[in-house]
Order: structure tokens, then sequence, then C-alpha cells
């Protein structure tokens, strides 16, 4: 006879404290928040899949394939991306039910992860799943999830309503005439909020091997002429005010490092069309994309779109891999990077202005204490980014409430940011930070460092007014 | 019907371990170090108020205007500083009265911030305020602030003798003549005990634009001849004597970096002449400054002046405010920094010399497992400073502790300091350190790491035996 | 009458969280795994004494002398190296006694160490003391010591078997005939597993005064002509294959960093013949040896030793200390260090090799989040290191996990490393891991992030089969 399956079953009181006066007060700051609608000002939802509401084709679509969160782990435990089908478009169902295999008796590598902890709460949560994961519970509940993708309430939109999203912003290349946003918006059967983000990395990336397409493609959309550096800024500013037209309210930033030094208007020029003319230095080629990175945030002044930052990351590390799956297949790893320095060109022209917003990100937990919160401590325009990426998990989370609020309190950290391309994870993610969140409080309640009422407040602030704020919603 | 004011209450556990086991453990510790007296060997009070013990003009001087800490998180949340009266000396009392409405009004910006915790305790312990400042209760507490500071237990000295400060170390110029602490010194109607501390950065800063009028009023104060090397050594050695004279016991030392390497004599004497003369290259004189700061250290092992390190600051980071309100307005802001390296000259030469004594801080909290407490660990002359500035906050006291103790125990760390230059926060801030420190030695105990009666010693030592040593009090 | 001694008793609990709720769990995950053998994959212990199963001398020869862990602090206390023997050969019994003596006068100062903590280990549960080591106690103390140390059961083969070990890992010098292995294996009498670890960095750091005789005798042991390149690859796959043959499962690296930048094979082999000449340029050097750490890990794949990282470290930090009383006696210093960039030649070649494992230390704690947890959750080749040296120490091991465990989990860890030369430290050691394994895995569980069956599986693979996997034992 076989072992009856584990039960997979989530507590009320999950990553809430474990001390029980610590819990109590942390359960009733959890319970006014709980049921609070999501604002998800960043991530990388596609926004097609709502206008069509597409009904997801199978659990590995859904939960394995394209998540780089899950096949990362997977990979380093030995699997091939190639039989969790990565780079391999839609899957054949025999295909799919083996990568979700393979999840399945992966399940115990994934102990203590952020990712796990999503999994089981989607899996619970929306699909009802009651057993723990497993090379024995693999296909039925691989049978249950892919009967109820069939159904109308696991359709997307009805998921959209029924996590409770009050804003999602997608993220979106400034050549893309956003027809599926405008789409959406028109339509008449759908009432959600569906804002794009503007993200011009690759038109500043002047040393990549396509920025001279790029630039040409972009003059060619915005109808300017991109062979000098005055077109460059034209488009940019035609492309962001096409965005706030179709409701966007960041733009959003990644490059290798912060620095934002300025460049002599002859020099942004002369480097300028040498780039387009495939002859720039490389060391010029940097340059040059420090003082664009400048001028996005002297546009932002302007029209006001907040300006997200998130650099520090050395992206396709594995180059064989990159090669054959692609990229966002688990292999960029951070970096070392430092914000004060880098910055400052940054602030000292524009970091009192009122229009101003500029919220910073990192995976170098370093600079959490030591730059950030002393940075948002003081400039008006700038807020900590939430955790991101492979800090956004719980011991990470803690560690950074504990490093930030002391120089920057509450109000200077941006509301929590999902950052995610996986649907489903949305209401976990969230739920996760709303649920850490109360948890810090209710110590500071406990060690008698706030009041409970305060603590309330300030619960309830982290999900409504701050994300408002700083995202301009 | 208004609602009534929120109470302001401070728990006689605050701080504390919220876990109640290790909590009782904690109140026996702490009961233990609550009332010693106060030693305070580095700080910014200004003594002429002890000597002339003025009254404190009004509530705004006394908590806000002057305390970047303060400022800081005002500005950020969008308080212009000129409304807080920074860089305008003394205010008018509308002016006064409007910036601490400003405090009141953004009193939740500071939830969760060391700042509040130092405020809530001195309007509690002080000044029996027992309403939580608000908009709605701002007036009501100035005025009740206002008329205590008419009181003649609430000026200057008798606040002294009630917070129990034992020794209080100011910090000043090396041309300073000392006659404030001579004149207090010798006061009999007065027998507390304020010392100077030996402040030099300007003269080592061989790259500032007022070094050479700098060293010149320096040589002209000192008797000797500061336009060679050899005479800024003497003028040197001759103020630290005048400073050691008057009760000094350390140097204080704040550069961007602790790089100590030496130059050939030759070199030295070349480019100091060039700096006097208005042409040493940058390179040159950031080299010569290192050189001058193992020369302190040199004279340290002679004349037995603790030398304290407080390096990597980025000062005056946003250029316009410094402009227009002056140095320590809220917006210096930490690098990243170094120790086993850089100050490996000085420790090749002096670590090991009976006579040296060196407190290293940091606001880079990667180097406290990683550097100091290695350093610290090995090196008779050198002690982890407490966390200073930025990290004067329980929970990155709470990581020091836990970074720095296992390498280096409680015995090679300073003791705490309270650098500060708002007075009235000295006991709070003293006392936040012993709260923290009784309850990190009480999870040792519950722990059943340590026993609780070398808990107790060790909690004792650390306010007085540590401080002493360190200091040479 | 004078006060009665302290008692030293250990508590069950130790090292377990003191919250009651998490306590129960974390017993009995503790329960689990405090039996199982000791797996010691990485040590210093000389092969020697197990060979002639020599009695250890004294208790300051045990305890004291060779142990920089525990004469370092001394000596921050103002203990001098040679009061304590460090350098000075078999101490006479009146200078070993007068050791022990300092070690005991000092215990306060080891307070919140895991120096202490393994100490009290080892007196107490190998030697039976029940009083707390001071002055007063000490010499009672040595006596006791020094009286079980003639019993059989006190030998080395008797407290191997004592203390459970499965297998331990010595550290050897590629030129080592390795003939105490071969007789300890072959001896009838002794049944252990003691493996010796290939430890090659002489050979590598080619700007060493020593490197040019260092190599010569390579050669001349590995009957290859180090005078070029090709030959010096040569003889280190052939004494690899000797260290194998020996029952090598791993080889151990140590350099300032961890760069492993590919050379041209012309410029490697001049640089080679530049450096046998006595010429190479610095700069030449440290590139060289990058090369060679690269080739260190083909060599890897193709023999299977799992390859050990351990950078990062200014050895000998205080010169005259070196020059007195040699090296490894305490003033080694951490370094910042990374390995996003410089492991990525390494990684390109053979991060994904089926052959090739990795395992990856540092005392930089930045890099446990930033860098070493992202590259241990991609590359299949890749473990994160246990907490080395200055962390291996119960804050630092949670700081740790809880840095590590979200984007790596717990099967991308080493499991537990000692790296210990003190042989009766070794149980202390495994056992205070496991202590706090089983603490960090009752959180999970009483913050219900885990259940109870999976965090108990994982502290027991934690323990056996995460070891045995990574070192291929």
């Amino acid at each position: 006879m076989s072992r009856p399956a584990a039960p997979l079953v989530l507590h009320a009181d999950r990553l809430l404290p474990a001390d029980p006066g610590v819990l109590e007060i942390a359960r009733r700051l959890y319970a006014a928040v709980r049921e609070l609608p999501i604002i998800s000002p960043h991530g990388h939802v596609d926004p097609a899949v709502l206008l069509h509401d597409t009904p997801f084709s199978d659990p590995a679509a859904l939960f394995v394939t394209p998540d780089h969160y899950v096949t990362r782990l997977l990979h380093a435990s030995g699997v091939q991306l190639a039989e969790l089908g990565v780079g391999q478009g839609r899957l054949d169902p025999s295909a799919a039910r083996e990568a979700w295999r393979l999840l399945c008796s992966h399940w115990h590598v994934f102990r203590g992860t952020p990712v796990r902890y999503w999994l089981e709460s989607e899996l619970a949560e929306i699909f009802g799943i009651t057993v723990r994961p497993s090379a024995a519970t693999a296909d039925q509940i691989y049978d249950q999830i892919a009967d109820r993708l069939t159904r109308a309430e696991f359709r997307p939109r009805a998921l959209f309503e029924q996590f409770r999203i009050q804003v999602l912003a997608t993220t979106d290349d400034p050549t893309d005439d956003l027809t599926v946003h405008r789409a959406l918006a028109d339509d008449p059967t759908w009432s959600g909020r569906v804002v794009p983000t503007f993200r011009p990395d690759r038109y500043l990336e002047v040393g990549s091997p396509t920025w001279q397409e790029d630039v040409a493609r972009l003059g060619s959309v915005a109808g300017t002429d991109t062979t000098g550096f005055a077109g460059w800024v034209e488009a940019m500013e035609s492309r962001r005010a096409h965005f706030r037209a179709h409701g966007a309210v960041s733009s959003d930033h990644s490059h290798e490092d912060v620095r934002t030094d300025p460049l002599e208007p002859a020099d942004a020029e002369r480097i300028y069309r040498e780039a387009v003319a495939g002859r720039a230095a490389p060391r010029d080629a940097v340059a040059l994309r420090r003082h664009m990175l400048l001028e996005m945030a002297r546009m932002a002044t302007e029209d006001g779109l907040t300006m997200t930052l998130h650099p520090g990351v050395r992206r396709g590390h594995h180059t064989p891999t990159l090669r054959t799956f692609g990229p966002d297949t688990g292999h960029d790893i951070p970096l070392r990077g430092d914000f004060t320095d880098p910055l400052r060109p940054l602030l000292e022209r524009f970091g009192t202005h009122p229009n101003l917003k500029l919220v910073l990100f990192t995976l170098d937990e370093t600079v959490f204490s030591r730059e950030l919160a002393p940075l948002a401590g003081f400039y008006p325009s700038v807020y900590v980014g939430a955790p991101w990426w492979f800090l956004d998990a719980p011991e990470a989370v803690r560690r950074w409430r504990s490093a930030v609020t002391e120089s920057a309190g509450f109000t200077r950290t941006s509301g929590f940011i999902d950052d995610t391309r996986a649907f489903c994870s949305i209401p976990a993610r969230h739920d996760m930070a709303r649920r850490l969140d109360s948890g810090y409080l209710a110590r500071l309640v406990a060690e008698r460092r706030l009041d409970e009422d305060e603590a309330l407040d300030a619960a309830v602030d982290l999900v409504t007014t701050q994300p408002s704020e700083v995202f301009g919603l």
C-alpha cells in the first residue's frame, strides 16, 4: 500500500511572526489590509492576454516554462532547460505534462524559497489543490489544473477581477503603438485599468549590436530624424507623450550602473553621430548612455512620468544558454553597485524638482542602509523601491525593512512592486508583502516602538497611499 | 466633537525583546545599567551653552532647526528647509512655532525611526508631554515646552546634572584657544567634566579651497612656521599638547577614506610646499592627506590621545542646498569603504604600540564582520566604534552586535558614542543603547550561550569599563 | 572564604531558538540529526596524529597555542603571542600551564564568540570539566585535562571513533607523497576514512618569492619538466591523479580573487617562462595565476575532484608578527570580493559540465544574496559553501541561511565544513551547525513556510546527502 500523499494546506498565519504575542498584533494588522485591492505599478504581464481573454493553455505554460524563477533552480538541480520547454514556444500536451512532472518531482529543491511559497499559494487558493506536489501526485494535480483552465472563471479577465487588481502596469517598448492598451481601454465589456510602462533601455544602450537599427526604428515610429542626438531626444519625448496619452505613469530603466554624468552638448552630438555610424568607442558609448539617462530624468521633470531604476545585473551570464534559449532564462546574476556618487549629477539638477519621482531598486543589499535610505531620507524625489527579484522573498524583505526604515521611515518607500510575468502569482506576491509588513509593524508595536493605531495606519498606507502617490495613480 | 488626542506614553519595556522569556532576562540586565552615569566621549554640544547656562530659547531651536536628523526627513517629505528656519540664526517666535508645527504635523513620517524614538523620550521624560504630537496638538505641546524652558530646572547645567552626565566631550578646532573649556573647569560653581576633542580635518584636507588660509592660521596660533611640512607637524603636536592640557582625551578624523600610505619625507615636503603655493596636483594633495593621517597616528602613540576615525561620507551631496543652507543640513550621504588594506600602513607601524588606541567607525555595514571585527580581534590598539549616525538606530545596532561580537567579543568595542549636537537627546540615546545591549545579551542567555551573571557583567562593562578604557578616562 | 567557582554546564537547548513554540519544533529536528556521523570534507588536521595515535601533550597544545581563533583575541587583549607559546614548538610544562592560565584569566573576552562556545563544549563533553575557566580555576582544569590526556580513551584514534567521524579530509601539498595517508589506509588496526585534499596554491602564486623553487620541486616530484607551462600542467595532472589514487575527493584554492580570465596559449607560455626566469611582470604573474585557476577547473571536469574556492583574505596583515611568529597566527584579514564577473570565464566554459563541482566560500557576506545564491541557483556545478572562518559562528550562520536559502534553497549548499586544525573542536563545530540548521528550519515550520516532515528531511539531508553529493563521497 502506498503512503497517502502529503496534504497541501495554507495556514492562515503563514509568514506572520511565530511569537504568540507579536502574532496577535500582526493578525490584526494583516486583517486590515488582506482584502484591499491590488495596485501593481510595475510588471511584465502581456496585455494581449487580457484583451483577448485567451484561456491559459496548460499548467506548464502557466507555472513552469516562462518563469525563470522556477526554471533556474530546476536547471541548477540537473534538469535541462529543453526538458522544461524553455524557448520552444507552445508545448504539445505530453511535453507540457513532462515539464510539470519535473517541477513536481523536484518540489523539495524549492524548500525555503519564495517560489515555492507563491506556487503553493496559487495551487491552493486559485486551483483548489489539496495535495503536495511530488512525482506521485504530479499527474493528478496537472489534470485538476488543466480541467479548471477550461472553465470560464479561470480565464484571464475573470482572474483579474477575482484577484481584485485595481491597476496593472505592463512593460512596453517605446516603439509599441499601444493598440492593445487602446483596444482594452476602449472595450465596453472591460473595466479594469491596465497601463503601459515606457521601457527605453535598448535605445540608451549605445554600445549594443542592435542599437543602430533600434534608433532608426525609433525615428521612424516617432517621425523624427534620429541620425542626430536632438532627433533622438525629440523622438523620446514624442513617444513618452504617446505613452502618457495611453495611461502610462512611469518609465523603467535597467542598465549596468546608474551613473548620470552629463556630457557637453557637442560631445553628446559627436558621440551620437559616431554611434549611428557604427564607430563610437566603447567608453564613449557608455558615457553617452549615462548622459541619456540624465536626459530621461529631465524629461520626467517635464512630463511627470515616475522614473524607476533597476540597475546592476550581468544579463545572460552564461552565453551558451543565452544563445540556445534566449534572454531571461535564469542566468542574469547581480553585481555590486553604488548610488551615492553615480546618481549625484542627476540629483544635483533635479533631486528637489517638484515634478520628479525616482524609485531606486537594487539587488545589492549593501546599499539599502548605506545609500538608498539616506538618499530617500533627504531628496523629496527619491523613494526606496521594494525588494526586487532575488530579494522579493520573506527574509530579504525583512532585512530590507530593517535596513531602510530607520533612515527613511515608511513613507519614503515605494509600496510593493511584483515585477512579475507570472500572472497568477500576483495575488500571492502582494499578499506575501502585506503579511511581511504586518509582521514588521507588529514587532515595532510589541517592542513598544509604535502604537498599534499608527501601525495600522502605516500598514494601510503601504498598500494604498504609497503606491498611488509614488506612481501618480 | 473632535477626537481626543492620542496619548504619548513611554512603556517601561520599550526596545526590549518581545519574547516573554527573553524579556524577563533583558529587564534584569537593563535594571542594572539603567541608572548608571553617562560617559559621552564624542559629541557636538557647544560648551558655551554650559558655561553660560543660557536657557534654551524655544522648542524649535531645541528639537528641530539645528538637528539634521530631524530636518532631513521633513525635507524629503516636501517641507522646505527655510520653513524650518535652517541657516537663519535665531527664529522669531512665530517662525519657531511654525517650524514646530511642521514637525508635529509630519509626526507620522518618523514612524519606525530612531529620531521619533528619541523625540518621544525627550518630550515625555524631560518635558512631561503626555499627548502625541500632531497638527492638532502642536500648539499645546509647544506652549508646555516653552513654559518649562523658562524654569531654572530646565537650564543646561540643571539638565546636565539631571542627565547624570559624568563626562561630556565636545568637538573643537585645533586653533581653538579652549578658553570656554578653561573657564568652565575653573568655575567653582560647576563640577561637571567637559573635555575638548581635537578635530584637525580641515588642516589635512590639502585639496580644499580654504586649506592655505587654514594652515596659515594654524601656524599663527601655534607660533610655528607652517610654510613647510615640519612646521605643520610641529604645530599639530603643539596644539595637541594644548588640548591635552585642557583635558582632551581624543582626536577625531573624518576623511573620505582611511588610507594611510606613507610618503617619502622629501615627497611630503615637496607636495606640502606646492600646496602652500596653491599648485599641488589633486592626486598629490590626497596622497599628502593620507600621509598626514599616518602622522596623526604617530603623534597618538606619543601623547596618548585616542584616535577616532569616521570615514566615508560624501558631504554636501546636494550643492544647491549646501550653498543656501550651509553644511550639516541633511544631505551628507555615505559611501562604500574599506579598512583592511587602507589602514594597513598605519597598523604595520603602530598597530601593536602600547600607547595607541584607534576606534573605527563606519556607515558601511559591510565592514563590520568582514574587516572591523577581524582587525579589532587581533590588534590591541583597535576598537570597533559603536554604530554611528544613520546606524545609531535599534535595528542597525542589533545588526552591528550580531556582526561584530563573534569575532571581537564585547571588550573590543568602544562603548556607546552619541555623537550628537542635540543636548536633550543624550540620555535617550544612551538609554537606547543600554536597552539594546540588554536585549542582545538577554538573547545570548536565553539561547544558553552565556550565563546570566556574565551577561550582567558585560552589560555593566559596556557603560563603564569600556568607554573609560578606550578613551583613557 | 572565597566564592565557589561558577559551574560550567552545557544546556541541552543551547543555540536553539528561545521562543518556546519554535524551540519545541527545533528540538525534534535536532534530535533527528544529533547523533548522525560526521562528514568532514575539508579541514586541517595532521593525519600523522591519527597514524601514530600520539597522545596530545598538554592542554595548551590542544586548546591554545596552535589555534589562531583563540590566540588572536588574547593578543588583542594585550597578551603577547610569545606568552602563548606561538611559534615555539613544543612548550615545556610550565610554559604550557602559563599559556593555559592566560586563556582562563581572559575567559570573559570570549563572551559571545563561537570560540568560547566550542571550548566550553569540548571542556564539558570531552573532558568532563564542570567549572567555568578563570584565573582561579585554571590550574584545576589544567590538571584534570592533563590527567585525561594520559588515558587511552583520549588518544586521537579513540576520540576519532568517539566523535563518530565517518570521513575526515586533510589538506596537503601536491608534492606530498601521501605515505601517511597510505600507511593509515593500510593499517589493519584502523578503519577510519581519512582522505587527502589537493591544495596547490603556492604553485599558482606566480609572483611569490618561493614560486621558482616550488615549481622546480613540483617538477621533480612529478617527474616532469616544469620549465615550461605544458610541463606545469602535466605535473599538476599527474599529482592530482596521485591524490585521487590516495582517496582525495577535492582540490582547495585560496587566492586573493577568483578571476579566471583565460590567456592565449602563447601568452601563458611566455609569462610562465619569464616567471621561471624570475622576470615576470607582477601584473603578468597575476594574469597567469588566474589562467592557472581556470586550468584547475578544466582538470576538475576531467578527474572529478570537487573544487573549493576560499578567496579574499589579506594574509599576514601585520608583517612584524608574520616575521616573528609565522603564518596563520591570527592577522589574516578579509577583503571585499566579487564572484559574478570574476568567475564568469570559468562558468562560461565549465559551469554546466556534468563533472564539475565547485564550492564557493567567502568572508565577504555581501556576496551571499547578491552573487553566490544566484550563481548556485542556476549553475548545476555551483554550491554555496558553508560560512567559513570568521563567519562560522551562530549569528553569521543564521545570516547566511537567511541570505542564501531564498535563491538557492538547501540543496545548493555544501553541508557543513569545519575547516579546523583543532581536532577536538570537530564535534562541537558540527553540532553547532546542526543546532543552527534545526533552528532555522524550525522557524520556517513555525511560520508555516514548510511542513515539519519536510524540515526533518532537509535537516537530515544537510548532514548526509549534501556533503556526500557535493564531495562525491
